[in-house]
């Protein structure tokens, strides 16, 4: 078992109602990464400049992410995004986007790398990640994007999500993309663009599950101190794939998904308890179990078994 | 077990994106009964017109429900709401609201209606909601109110509250009601203000419920048809509060609590699957076995008992 995650490394300044940090390690590839750690060995594909160094470094690799593929562009500044989220969590205002290294980005991947199980294509332009994907052969490809792609570059992102097995996006996107207001519908039109499986990530209120078999839905972690739901997305998809890679069958089972999709809301119920990636950063297996059994008494009316 | 219920009894004229009707069987008493009936007797209180005749009487009626204690003023108008709905089903525009024989109402409980073990207080001004509380004796006394009585009444609202044992809210109501965002911290608050237990409403992704054991989620019951969600909250209510009269317990355990938000999602969900009160009253408990059935594949993400 082995996944590898392309997409953005950064640098975020933030600012929420309960603080602010500058420059904080952020990207998709980073809290997708820190997330799947906890379940299998992760590789990290992504560019960086020379203001990302061995402090940053550190925190992946002090989770035991493989960073060889963290391609260092001499001269480059890292991606920095800037924004704030007032008393609406669920929504970030984005107040500056520097590409910077990653405006010429090109993925190579290194032979361990290409032979990962599992693919993570994060949130980056929808002509990078079919590159990915040509150069691995994983058995379960994933893939995230944003509403800028839906806009600017729709056919290349329909390419893109056609040449994957498992679609994961907010609902807003979800519906975006497929000009279906109905969550299930919208759903199963994604499924019509190729992927056998469908994730709707919901924000505070959780995630749904759609795949051939039927649906699944899981309620958000109701915390009382959300400090900055960045990330959470990521973290969320970090979680469910990293136990799906550790679960190593060839097609992951019905029951091995629900589980997945409660492991990837436990990562991001922690993600969004402090800043970044600090929270994860210090977390432990026996946390994430301890709040896998708390999500599942927060969920099961019923105890009995069919 | 008994359940009384006093709120509105309407008609409704609703556009969706689905179609429209003009002038049907609506407000909150009404689908709160039918929902409720298929747990328990419910006696509906609240005042109609001339316009209301023995076809909607026939529609409650047909649910075994008791409504001798919907009050015919002789010359008024029923209260009519005029609405509707783009494509974001999750609100409602309001057109035209005339309150009618709703303007003059003074609840008189008949002597079956005082000695309800359970009782909802349906969305109506607060100061109304006391008067009925102080008619009825019951074991536990539920409370639904919106947006429009926490900007005007709010002094009002908070007393009717404290003389309730549950809270009903939407959670953008419960927000509001508390000036606190985060909704378990709101949850908390609200139970500050007396209620021992608060459920948050949430539209199409379900509802929440918190007590002093903690809180439990369920997911909104995903629907590729949504016709029209006009009384999806009452219909949860009914569900809820019908399944814990049905129980017969002094206090209810949090095991059916648990049970009874199931059956609250089970009955939304059949609600906003045709018109107004439409799919609701040819609804079978069968369905709604079905239903509570199907929700618990759709959310238990582990089967093995603790």
């Amino acid at each position: 078992m082995s996944l590898t995650v392309v997409g953005s490394i950064a640098f975020d300044s933030v600012r929420t109602p309960f603080g602010e940090r500058e420059r904080m390690l952020g990207g998709s590839a980073v809290h997708f990464s820190l997330a799947a750690s906890f379940f299998t060995t992760v590789r990290a594909v992504g560019p960086v400049g020379d203001d990302f160094g061995d402090e940053e470094l550190a925190v992946l690799q002090g989770r035991g992410v493989e960073t060889d593929d963290i391609e260092h562009v001499p001269g480059g500044q890292t991606f920095f995004w800037r924004a704030h989220y007032d008393h609406d969590l669920n929504v970030a205002h984005t107040d500056d986007t520097q590409l910077n290294v990653f405006g010429d980005f090109e993925p190579k991947l290194s032979d361990a790398s290409r032979e990962a199980e599992v693919l993570f294509l994060g949130n980056i332009q929808p002509e990078l990640q079919r590159r990915v994907r040509r150069q691995c052969g994983a058995r379960l490809v994933a893939l995230d994007s944003m509403n800028l792609w839906i806009n600017t570059t729709r056919e290349a992102l329909a390419a893109a999500i056609a040449e994957t097995d498992c679609l994961m996006l907010n609902d807003a996107e979800l519906r975006m993309l497929t000009e279906e207001p109905n969550l299930a519908r919208a759903a199963r039109r994604a499924m019509d663009l190729g992927p056998e499986i469908v994730v709707a990530k919901r924000g505070e209120y959780g995630a749904a599950l759609f795949t051939g078999e039927g649906f699944f839905a899981i309620p958000g972690y109701l915390l009382e101190d959300v400090c900055d739901p960045t990330g959470a997305g990521d973290s969320f998809a970090g979680g469910f794939l990293g136990y799906l890679d550790a679960e190593d069958a060839e097609r992951p089972s019905p029951e091995a998904m629900r589980r997945a999709m409660a492991y990837g809301t436990a990562l991001a119920s922690f993600n969004v308890e402090d800043f970044g990636t600090e929270r994860v950063a210090r977390l432990t297996r026996e946390e994430i179990e301890e709040r896998y059994e708390a999500l599942r008494r927060l969920t099961h009316f019923d105890l009995a078994v069919t």
